[in-house]
């Protein structure tokens, strides 16, 4: 089903692993509304080939990036710009990896190279994309950049560790850069604070299933999945919220302003 | 322009008084992306006569009601879903009245019992609407409802004056709601929270240019109008923001995220 | 043990209903700390008698008045003027009434004339208060006036019912009252967001011991006690205060900002 | 005049660089309530030598440390422990370096390895000093930790650059470790979110000056002075305060939730 809200539209998708990815389903919503793409990915996570599947099926372009690589990022806006003959409507930006949570070290004990690393390639790298754009005039008016973050960054969810740092942080990038940029030219920079989807980024928490049980049972209307994500995306995407800026944008069936559910209340008295 | 983004969908509109409303933009914006709309207003608003343009327009039945009043709001949903041959699918609450405002009472001098008249037409009417739908089971799964608020309900306007605790309760009985009706029907409640637009409605308050030239001011996108709102309730409407609930979401060109602008600063220095 | 943190300040406190209160402790440690008081509760409230042994501990005049009765509210500040020989540098609102909640009303089907009451007793009774000061000028400069509320004015608490919508306009009324009171005469005024607590008051609510269990399992410091948040009032009406207004402060262990805890995850698993 | 709030409390102070200094004010008077001070700063920044008169006054010793290096944390716990004969009650992180700001760099054209110093010092160091003293077990039961931070954490000011995103990180810090510490030993952390203050390191900033003036007509209260603030931390590192954790507290004469004030809507209309 396509509304061809995003006709005509050009945009850069950032991170799309596997067909669980959030990113890779929002490509083929955004694909199915009209737009074209470019696919990007840090060069170790594209050995694993599965890109190429989107790829072909989404007719865009695979240019890998570093995103913690200036100059990586500077050929990707190039290649891009060159490719869609023009400047880029939406940045979709769903980057992130916790070092410390993948070496399972508890949060209080952090190797902090490895956090500095964390918080470079989670958070900063936003700043650096946006940097480049702006730097390259890369952006075309009112184009849209979404970045995908979690609640984390609000309210303290142990087993999140130092992502719930990194995600607080890219927040703060999203709502800075986006000042200047919605200044110069009425670029808009948001992030999507999304339900916990079982990825297979997410699945590598510790307790994350527990969690997941818990944030449905949490949510009146439920998770929100990976396909509901793309959905709002693509609205963020379109001409029709040309002035939501700055915003963190819940996504979450109703978790974040649930106090508590019934359901939980019951499973309290277990 | 029309991405049929309403196509096949049912909607209620309250409060447009005429062109300049945000509900009356609204509702033409429904219309044009393929909703069937009931348009409704007090009876004393509707005396001015204007909303039949509208109705003509947009090819939809006029029925009065007296928020307050019960009888009136379940006509209202009875006669519209017998236009609309089955449940509905959306609703625009946009409806306010400061009693004490219109009175040019100070904020520390209201009148109490007008006070409760404009709470009960501006906050508690968003209940006895949902309350009505809920008892007649009148809204069909994944409904979408919105209210129109204002950033006063977080931050203190003085001028906005007790409409400011309106909308507090409103954006609380839009929250409380939700969760009811989230679990019952996945109907999603959400409260929009819009730049300052002058409306016939606002243009009532007291120092309202100096405030709007302020608000322009402080929003790095500029203020949104009466039409970018529209076309953001169009996209919460749709059925790609099916998981967004129980959010108030700013639509203001950023300002709510903006602490200042440089070109308040040099205001200053004048 | 006391700091003299209050020597030389003359207080009213509304709705100390027995020694479970939390306004009744908040008296016992504001004598404790040096205060003069007034204490005050509805007329109906106060047949109860307890009240009077609070009076003798605190050397305290008992004034008995209606919050929704200006006459009442003016006589109040008369009388607690006359006895304080001046003015009044702190007031403490703890006053509740949830019509429905005790009716058993579920908050889709409250009775509308009711829940007018609990916002005229709940919240609009604040607003009676300060604007009874603020046209006798009863305050003191610097003077601080604390309300109690709960976190049920930002998300939702399904069984508190319509006391969040009441609590979220409570705090409304604090931050607005609290910017004229400020420009005026320097007054502070502030909410107080407090853990659960297992008072008369709070007994009433349904379900409320599953919930105190899960309040208490979501803090990492445990739930606050009645105590706890007499010591917090105290530090609010102190001279070491005067730049904190408008604020809601949580009182609560850390629930407000605590996403989940693993005490919770664990009960989910079995 | 003293309350004797901190007898025989024992508390480090990071960050007094002369008498301007919220951490020198607040040193002061932790002193004047009976706490026992040991006093640290960057070895650089000692290097300017004032700090001795602050250690005389308060008859703290002064231990260097750089607050990235985790020897140096370490040594400074050692010493400290060992001058006090036990455990710490109270610490103050006053710690804040914007390496792209003091290079004039705009927030669009950061050097990203200055800008990891940045967080390094002015966020990160909040982890490393917690941490250090957890791996120790150097704090006390109901220990207070204060980091000062300021509302550019949550909205857009321009000239405060990548101190704004440094200091989102050092909120997010205060919260997450706030829970680990709260559960292991009822540790609270919370952060200050302090009024502007013409300190030496504020008078940096580009536009301070036309930024005071508007934060102190935005404020009903006007802009918190530096004693201001030291009063405020003074009752969070005492008893009275023990169940407040993971906040981020407003001390700003209610600019923080002031949308707008006559003032400066006065200002507009020059």
């Amino acid at each position: 089903m396509s509304y061809n809200l995003l006709k005509g539209k050009k945009g850069i998708v950032f991170g799309a692993l596997d067909e669980k990815s959030i990113a890779w389903r929002t490509a083929l919503r955004c694909h199915e509304e009209g737009a074209q793409l470019v696919l990007t990915n840090a060069p170790v996570a594209m050995r694993m080939g599965e890109i190429n599947k989107l790829a072909e099926t989404t007719k865009a372009p695979v240019i890998p990036a570093d995103v913690t690589n200036m100059d990586d990022l500077k050929k990707l806006f190039e290649e891009a710009m060159k490719h869609f003959g023009g400047g880029i409507d939406f940045i979709l930006h769903s980057v992130a990896m916790g070092m410390n949570v993948r070496k399972g070290k508890h949060y209080t004990e952090i190797d902090y190279n490895w956090n500095q690393k964390t918080l470079d390639i989670s958070s900063m790298s936003l700043h650096r994309v946006l940097r480049t754009a702006w730097d390259m005039d890369a952006l075309n008016e009112h184009a849209s950049v979404v970045g995908l973050t979690y609640i984390a960054a609000q309210r303290v969810f142990p087993d999140y560790n130092e992502m719930a740092d990194a995600k607080a942080l890219l927040e703060a990038v999203a709502r800075n850069f986006g000042y200047h940029y919605g200044i110069r030219k009425k670029v808009r920079i948001n992030t999507v604070s999304q339900s916990p989807v079982k990825t297979t980024a997410g699945s590598g928490v510790k307790g994350f299933d527990g969690f997941l049980t818990y944030a449905e049972k949490m949510s009146p209307l439920g998770n929100a999945s990976a396909d509901d994500c793309a959905n709002y995306c693509v609205t963020l995407f379109s001409d029709l919220t040309k002035m939501v800026t700055m915003q963190n944008l819940f996504h979450d069936g109703g978790f974040s302003f649930t106090g508590v559910t019934q359901a939980v209340i019951d499973q309290m008295e277990k």
